[in-house]
């Protein structure tokens, strides 16, 4: 088998076999395969797409590329959530302590952030003390005491997926829904989840900005969690502004934290139920949907995921005094007022924007060798469809340099005030399963 | 500007501007831009195509990036002729004397051959003492004293192109019109002709099989030449069988000599007086085709054509003596005769596999390091369209191993006989200009 010969069947609009795609993989990720063909592989893939067949093939080859993480010695059916990524997206501190107060054990291993603002375990990391680096038995015995555990990725989880991520940023072969589909998928599935729960962004602030895109990427990563044995539902969600109001690290996990003690915040708690509920019903805790968020909504507004977020910040020698006390996470030096200068309703708030002016403050990393400052974000006082008046405060940037000048600009750009009124964007688009 | 952005613009269908190709290319060639960026466009312009604009600006950035060869010393309109490519093709060696006959002078850069059989230069090499190794001012000196000089190839022409070629043939990126022509324009540009003749050559022993693609070739370098001021004309000619009935070096050597002393071989004879026309006509030596071609029709039948061919082979160091006494040449120390097993008409002759089965002989290069055997080759004695009985002698393998079994099935396999009565193929389709 020569890879010149399978890139041209690709390239021709032929489908690959398992065997040619383990080939590949294989071959890539040892090195056999230069990074020349595999470019031009991909270049082929984005033009000709590839068949369902063909997508879980490729997915079960990378996710068999490195580590396979080995969940069995941890009882029940463990669900797994990913979330496409949008800017102050922190569900996963809800739904994750929610699922486990339902009693379904979550073992989940994330990455840290490179963008906008950080990873989950950045986000994690504002709680002193906080650790994720935890011995594979520490890590499975949190699960099975707590029913909660979280780590950092395996240097070594699907590293196939990793060098071809990197080789197609870079050779603009990034935008092709089989290969996204195939990357995310194949990290979960070599995590080792029995079902997984998918939260896929659409609008300005996500990945993909249309909802036809969206749904066509949420369908390809349903289809090959069902080609490969995974329960998979995906839930379309709005990115068309941020998730929330807040936006960084510590401030992100202070909203969290808010919601996992009863405050309404309409679409972080929404999404949150909504993930949670199709999660515990992946896991066969309860028989249906309707059951399933309604017992939820019970546990959030009663302390019991509260309480299991506790549990499992304490279990990783997180400060918990800092969740009880949301004034002792940290602080910054400045709390900057961001003022309307007209009156009318907000009609949009770039999300992808606001992100970018968040990592500017220091919240994000522009490299993989910045630092975090765990402190500053953005305070959004309103959201698309919100009344306000000339010289309201609009948002607050929480910063350590007093006079943020460029960061308040890029914030002012980033919301459209119009006198025409706006109706609040729809959260959930769809459910796929 | 960033090559990934580059990448994305042609694989998004939009046309780059000539600072976006100068860049690409100049960038490629100083190895900033890495091989799996190329790779990847390379396949966006597979998919995409390029603009006519785009092709020209291609072509001058890959001529100019390495050496140019000036002609300028040299008087008179210098043009260059080019084929794609076939089997038993010796036009070169009747064409140029018949040139340089007309007084047009010929200033030849010729490469050696990768393949079924040698290049130009190994075929000339058939002939002792023949060097092709002059300096520049030899070759200059030698065209304006005969009007006809030939040598190998710069290692520094068109660095871009030989960079690429490489990297389109082990990443499925040959087979793509805009990479065709302007490869092959950017060398015979840099190498510093006014005006070129294309042999574009179609059928099963071409590089483009069917007559839509090779006309499309020849288009679009004729699209090329004029855009970049260098007048060009295409022919496009069979190669649906073999060219003439020599295939080999030193058989090829002799079989153009013959034609050169009036022999008609009726396809090799046409062809040669074709292109010829077309290259004098463009060098202005002649109002016009028709007259062009009967004038040179007499130079060839009065030796006007092979005197210029002796002169050109002295003027060289080669020996004379073995053109005026064919016999001269490398001679195989076995002639085996493949013979017929039916009656029937010779319904076609796979020009490819008989110079494959030439290669295996010896007369061609399977990779760069293999030595060329000058006096092997294959002698065909039927063409398409002739009527042949079982136990005729259909070819005869020229070769130095007393029993070339594989090469004689071979061959039996590459000829078909049929009793349906077969028209001889077109052998020139189409002039474009």
């Amino acid at each position: 088998m020569r890879m010149v010969d399978l890139i041209q069947k690709k390239r021709d609009g032929n489908a690959l076999s398992a065997e040619d795609i383990q080939f590949i993989v294989h071959n890539y990720t040892n090195g056999n395969i230069p990074d020349y063909q595999m470019s031009a592989f991909a270049m082929a893939v984005y033009f000709q797409g590839m068949e369902d067949d063909e997508i879980a093939d490729l997915t079960l080859a990378m996710a068999g590329s490195g580590d396979s993480i080995d969940l069995t010695p941890i009882e029940g059916i463990k669900v797994d959530k990913h979330s496409t990524g949008g800017v102050g997206d922190k569900t996963s501190f809800i739904v994750t302590p929610l699922v486990a107060a339902a009693g379904v054990p979550v073992a989940k291993m994330s990455g840290r952030g490179l963008g906008h603002t950080g990873g989950t375990i950045d986000k994690l990391e504002a709680i002193e003390g906080f650790q994720t680096e935890l011995t594979r038995d520490q890590f499975i015995d949190n699960v099975n005491k707590h029913k909660l555990s979280l780590v950092g990725q395996s240097g070594n989880l699907a590293p196939a997926d990793k060098k071809l991520y990197a080789l197609r940023d870079v050779t603009a072969t990034v935008d092709s829904i089989p290969l996204i589909a195939s990357s995310i998928m194949s990290k979960k599935i070599a995590s080792g989840a029995d079902a997984i729960v998918l939260d896929v962004k659409t609008g300005s602030g996500a990945f993909m900005k249309t909802l036809e895109a969206s749904k066509a990427l949420a369908n390809e990563m349903v289809s090959i969690g069902n080609n490969v044995g995974r329960n998979t539902i995906a839930v379309v969600s709005d990115m068309n502004q941020p998730l929330g109001y807040e936006i960084g690290n510590a401030n992100e996990i202070k909203e969290a934290v808010e919601v996992l003690n009863g405050r309404n915040i309409e679409d972080l708690r929404k999404l949150s139920l909504e993930l949670a509920a199709h999660m515990t019903v992946l896991a066969e805790a309860y028989p249906d949907y309707k059951t399933a968020y309604q017992t939820l909504q019970k546990k959030l507004d009663n302390g019991e995921a509260y309480e299991a977020f506790k549990t499992f910040i304490a279990s990783q020698g997180g400060d918990v005094a800092s969740i009880d006390d949301l004034d002792q996470l940290p602080q910054t030096e400045y709390h900057v007022e961001v003022k309307a200068e007209q009156s009318g309703y907000v009609t949009g708030i770039d999300a992808e924007s606001v992100g970018v002016a968040a990592m500017h403050l220091g919240a994000g990393r522009a490299t993989k060798d910045d630092v975090i400052d765990h402190a500053v974000g953005i305070t959004l006082k309103h959201k698309i469809g919100d009344y306000i008046n000339n010289g309201d405060v609009i948002a607050v940037l929480h910063s350590n340099s007093n006079n943020p000048t460029s960061v308040i600009e890029q914030l002012k750009h980033a919301i459209a005030i119009s006198k025409e009124e706006q109706q609040k964007p729809v959260l959930l688009y769809k459910v796929i399963d």
